[in-house]
């Protein structure tokens, strides 16, 4: 199997990595627009040869990879779509699926290879320098097949993300945005403008020697590749514009509980639900089934099977301490703090 | 040195840990409402004995730390009034000031011992079974002294502190309430918002399996203690209120560019610039004069001196990098982008 992979960056190059070291056989061309990305990339071993162009490494490619910015496929996509052999299996990676699948299909129309991903991982360092053969294990990787696409590619698009560890879903390009929107690009919205408030403070050289771990956490995502972050939200700004909104509505929602001397119940009783919910969340407590996560896709039999037991227990431990204090404090301790 | 320790939860056990490894001769008493947490500590040898109330643990103690949530910092000085020693320095670890200070003072009229304190280190397990010796290792440590503290009292404070690593800072209340509103205070109510909002939308189920590292960044501190977060609140709440209102602004002057096509150069450069920021807050450009976080209080000298060195020289690199980018963007990597 040859693999062209467009941009080796730290998708890319984790990719090639993850690729080269569990696929026998598998040979990885890559092409970076930055020579210096690529040689990187061919340094590390991530891909096996660094083409001249992109209608080069993907000439004689029986898969190809666009893991680039998302504004920067659909130009990548007229430049190759002379060379792309007919059975060729099309893939990307990146965070915005309407706008992409779009592209695809209006560029090469008719080509029954088009199966859009979105591999759900990543840090904020970003090169190839960065790039991990493990950086996938885990992580959901999320599979939107073109309509005309055939039943062959979409299983090749699946290899590669379970060879690389990850989870696959399949939905379709709308509800992935949306989604998307509420628990990734939201996030970085809300980092981004949360750092860049503390930033343009008056204050900052007082506020930025006393943040500690939370403003750190919460503020992370503001290293996002600015590149890439435009990306995303230039394709994706309905969905979050309206996820902007609703977040501004909990915002002030909180604040008037906060404020309200009659809302001081509420707030509390707030708090301790969301610490709870959040406990459930973080012992693993997820989608419609509410199973552990990696119980249901579970592809390693009986431990997976003990491993999930084993969440599952901690969980309900979790939770019913939980609510056996959210209980006793309702009865007896919230009594004795109004002093 | 006798110590006492009313409350030994996360951050009191921790200080008994680090005391009794670290100072010849202290000898710590500890007392919780909760004999559960007190046998804990007990047992991870984070106190030498346990009291059976809080007057028994303050009696002869020659300094008093109160590690309890906030709102029982003003019943628990009631309770110890009559049995402490008239030269007893008292201490606290609350994250709100200006109510404790105002307490305190008025509880303890003319006491000369009074010295408020923040130490700036946490995590969001809680309970003396998630106690480390080295919780404060490296944090900030707010040290508000009483106007009519004597100097002794407030070498005491500043000494335990810098014995358990943290970096002391002098603030009157006022001051350090404005600033932690902002940076930590704000940033978990900003969690509790985020998650809250995620968890009540009706596709809870599937944004919960696609979650990833952002949402989880961005949604820990959701996971504070309830209790904690609340006295938090309440004791801060005009300063959290204006910083709420700050935030809303961002996001909403940050959806505005989002949305609006003639805004997309202005969104693109405030992405790019936040980045640049925050790569240079990362690196350790903090504080008035920027230097990097360490260097200015040290006591370890030449080795301190060179690690200080080479942080600055690698966030002059970064931030020579990023400039650079940002140029090369400028000119013409943002005019090819424009397809």
């Amino acid at each position: 199997m040859r693999v062209a992979i467009l941009g080796t960056g730290l998708i890319g190059a984790s990719i090639g990595l993850g690729l080269r070291e569990r696929v026998k056989g598998v040979y990885v061309v890559g092409y970076d627009r930055n020579r210096q990305a690529a040689d990187v990339a061919r340094k590390r071993a991530a891909v096996d040869e660094v083409a001249f162009s992109a209608t080069e490494a993907v000439r004689e490619a029986d898969v190809v990879v666009l893991a680039v910015p998302v504004l920067a496929i659909r130009p990548l996509l007229e430049e190759i779509r002379g060379v792309l052999k007919p059975d060729a299996v099309i893939t990307d990676t990146g965070s915005s699926k309407t706008e992409v699948l779009r592209w695809m299909r209006e560029i090469l129309p008719g080509h029954q290879g088009v199966v859009a991903g979105h591999p759900m991982a990543g840090k904020t360092e970003f090169g190839p320098a960065a790039a991990e053969e493990t950086l996938f294990e885990g992580a959901r990787w999320v599979i939107v097949p073109a309509v005309e696409a055939r039943p062959e590619a979409i299983t090749v698009v699946t290899n590669i993300a379970t060879t690389l560890g990850a989870q696959t879903m399949i939905m379709d390009a709308e509800e992935h945005d949306a989604y998307i929107a509420a628990i990734s690009h939201l996030p970085m919205m809300a980092a981004v403008a949360l750092f860049s408030m503390g930033r343009a403070s008056e204050a900052w050289p007082e506020l930025s020697l006393l943040a500690a771990g939370g403003f750190r956490d919460m503020t992370r995502l503001a290293g996002t590749d600015p590149d890439m972050a435009y990306d995303i939200a230039m394709t994706n700004k309905e969905n979050i514009a309206h996820w902007i909104d609703r977040y501004v509505v909990a915002l002030q929602e909180l604040r008037r509980r906060l404020v309200d001397v009659e809302g001081e119940d509420e707030f509390y009783r707030l708090l301790a639900a969301t610490e709870l919910d959040h406990t459930a969340y973080q012992m693993g407590k997820t989608g419609r089934e509410q199973k552990p996560v990696g119980e249901k896709q579970s592809a390693f039999g009986v431990g997976d099977y003990l491993a999930g037991g084993w969440i599952r227990d901690k969980f309900n431990e979790a939770m019913t301490a939980s609510e056996d204090r959210l209980r006793k404090m309702d009865e007896e301790e919230r009594l004795k703090r109004r002093i």
